[in-house]
């Protein structure tokens, strides 16, 4: 029986409400009845100035109004222009050329991209693997296709890449099931702001073979990079790339890249899917399932955010003057975080191994509880799980120099 | 065993290449080839001006070109800005305001609000109810998240809606499930160009009321009114939301509308479901679970395309001015069909029943053989199971009235 009257559960839990969605009502509802000056609004996933006004590259805006009619009004290819195509791969990849097969399918942001991979190298029921720290909505992906999120503890007690516990996950999944997505988010991983470094990178590398030994086993190794751009220097963060480009076949690498963050285009929904594989109908196939998801899902994608990316990649100059523009953000957005890091550190509030991006979290007992007494101070955060997400994309940075002994102060009285 | 090295096929038939796609490839390397004069493309799902340019309303883009910084960069919410679900609504029931209780949530085209209502109104397994003329990725959607079609025969011998056939597939499908999502494509439509009557439509909903007697037996039925604005008199063609103001509990309506062709806005991937109900739990639950496969699948929608909607709903000289260059693109559309369908009445060949829209559907035997016949003469359409799907939105009004007579003889060749 379904709970619903006329729809079907069909073996989702479904929320009345979003989690982030309602904190982000309460503080806006808070900041109209008592002013904007009481409240911290650290629950929202986009860059805000320290005016709290939306970060929008100007370059890119440029580029949007000045479109050809077709480029707003015609379908696009399911799998993208070919000039969009291009001008992803090198968005994704930066100065890297794998030597493996690449394919690309265009997807309606990073949402889209992990969908049809989950869809297409997973079965009904089975579990998906990612860290114990994640975006919610991974599990949101997971539950609408009948698939389900199994976790890996991140970081050991020293605050390490979590490397055994990783292992153990992964060979207790492949005893269940023949095939293995698993998510991995980094640079600057949401929740927690931690980028796997290439000694953690060469460790997952080491299990995942070992894992895919037996050719009976497939593991796709699915790349959520929706912050690379904002983790701090853009070809430092993209070294991990070249590590991946020598698996054998039954390991297949699927890179998620968003225009959301990269391009301030969060609302266009533009995005892709690329694979690396070391053989070529591998990458055919690829390209064949993930396109006939896409067609039976949102069809073709918007064709405005590719034309966009397209003529960016196709004007040196203007690339240059994006990527200046963006920089000068990511810089704004690093120090946040630092500034945060280090005033938690003074305060001798514990943090979430922290490198950079978007969010800091606070790891704490009674998450929930905690949450509301901050927000009864006007400080709206999101408790996930564990612990608190505090945007420090959306605060200014003397914002992020005083919160720390609140949120000390909050975790304390409420587990006192 | 998947049929895939590294993919799995969960039970979906995957073509390697999209056979619209593949026709209109080969149209356009003739056309490179042997020149544009002698190749004509009837394949093609978009409103093409005589010289084979994409129509575009200038009206829409100058609206689009203009937006805010924010309506490019920002998310919308999941369900779409609340500018635009009330503009939405304007532009699906026009002067039509419904009593029953109606929510509306944005999805990527007319494809998204079908695969919500299959996905959350449908088990899988089940089978969707549709014409034996129909879209073909129709099965596409349904595939993919492990449904499949099953279809009634649209036409009876006098060219009537078989009404006989509709009832009898109603009941032998709700003998074997109890939720059954029946798929209408009205008015114009893909691929026949026949719009329901309003005599047809009060027979439909006798015979659906009757199916769903019991309360048990839950009946979704889905109107996906793609071409709603190319049917000829728009308030006319709108008659029918009236009569589905007055439904049981039991069922649910669900209406498709897509800006795609209505705002030739087709590549911005915008367009939303709206569904009417007499019980204001159903329309809360339909914007609760809905929104969750949104957020699950390709999280919110563009914005840009919704604040463009907006903007034209908002001020009523611009919305007249984008309602009479449709309307004149319309008539011309409307012109060709009725040009192709007196052309065929003297040259003796038969079409299934067409009232107008962007296509026309000659039936006959060994339709791929014929479409193959015709395309060494330099003409492209597209096999649909049984007949050829002829575009007139895509060719001029002279070579709609010179093509029946060629596809007459191509019929009569292969099949001699």
């Amino acid at each position: 029986m379904s709970k619903y009257k006329m729809a079907e559960a069909n073996n989702r839990i479904i929320p009345v409400e979003d989690k982030i969605f309602g904190i982000n009502q309460k503080a806006k509802e808070m900041a109209a009845r008592e002013g904007a000056d009481k409240v911290v609004n650290a629950t929202i996933g986009s860059l805000l100035d320290d005016d709290g006004n939306l970060v929008i590259l100007s370059s890119v805006v440029e580029v949007l109004k000045n479109l050809t009619p077709n480029d707003y009004a015609d379908y696009a290819p399911i799998a993208g222009t070919p000039d969009f195509i291009k001008a992803i791969k090198k968005a994704a990849f930066g100065r890297f050329v794998p030597k493996s097969y690449t394919e690309t399918v265009a997807t309606p942001g990073g949402t889209g991209a992990i969908r049809n991979t989950i869809q297409n190298y997973s079965k009904r029921g089975d579990q998906v693997l990612t860290s114990d720290w994640y975006w919610s909505p991974y599990s949101t992906i997971a539950q609408d296709i009948e698939r389900s999120i199994a976790t890996y503890t991140l970081f050991d007690e020293e605050g390490r890449f979590h490397v055994a516990s990783f292992e153990s996950k992964i060979k207790e999944l492949l005893s269940k099931q023949d095939g293995l997505v698993i998510l991995l988010n980094t640079p600057a991983h949401n929740p927690t702001g931690y980028s796997l470094t290439l000694e953690d990178w060469d460790k997952i590398i080491k299990v995942v073979k070992a894992a895919a030994a037996e050719d009976s086993k497939k593991i796709t190794l699915l790349i959520d990079v929706a912050y690379l751009d904002y983790a701090g220097d853009e070809e430092e963060h993209r070294k991990f790339f070249p590590l991946l480009d020598d698996f054998p076949a039954n390991i297949l690498v699927v890179v998620s890249y968003s225009l959301s963050k990269s391009y301030t285009m969060y609302g266009m929904r533009s995005g892709a899917m690329i694979c690396m594989t070391r053989e070529k109908e591998i990458a055919e196939e690829f390209k064949t399932v993930c396109g006939f998801s896409s067609r039976g899902t949102w069809s073709n994608c918007n064709r405005a955010a590719m034309a966009t990316l397209s003529n960016i990649y196709a004007d040196e100059a203007l690339l240059a003057k994006v990527t200046h523009e963006r920089q000068d953000y990511c810089k704004m957005l690093v120090e946040r975080g630092h500034t945060f890091a280090k005033a938690a550190k003074e305060a001798g509030l514990k943090t979430v191994p922290f490198e950079a991006g978007f969010f800091v979290t606070v790891p704490c007992e009674n998450a929930d509880a905690v949450g509301l007494a901050l927000q009864k101070e006007g400080i709206f955060t999101v408790p996930v799980g564990k612990g608190l997400r505090v945007s420090v994309a959306s605060i200014s940075e003397e914002k992020c120099r005083l919160l720390p002994p609140i949120i000390l102060e909050a975790i304390n009285t409420v587990n006192s």
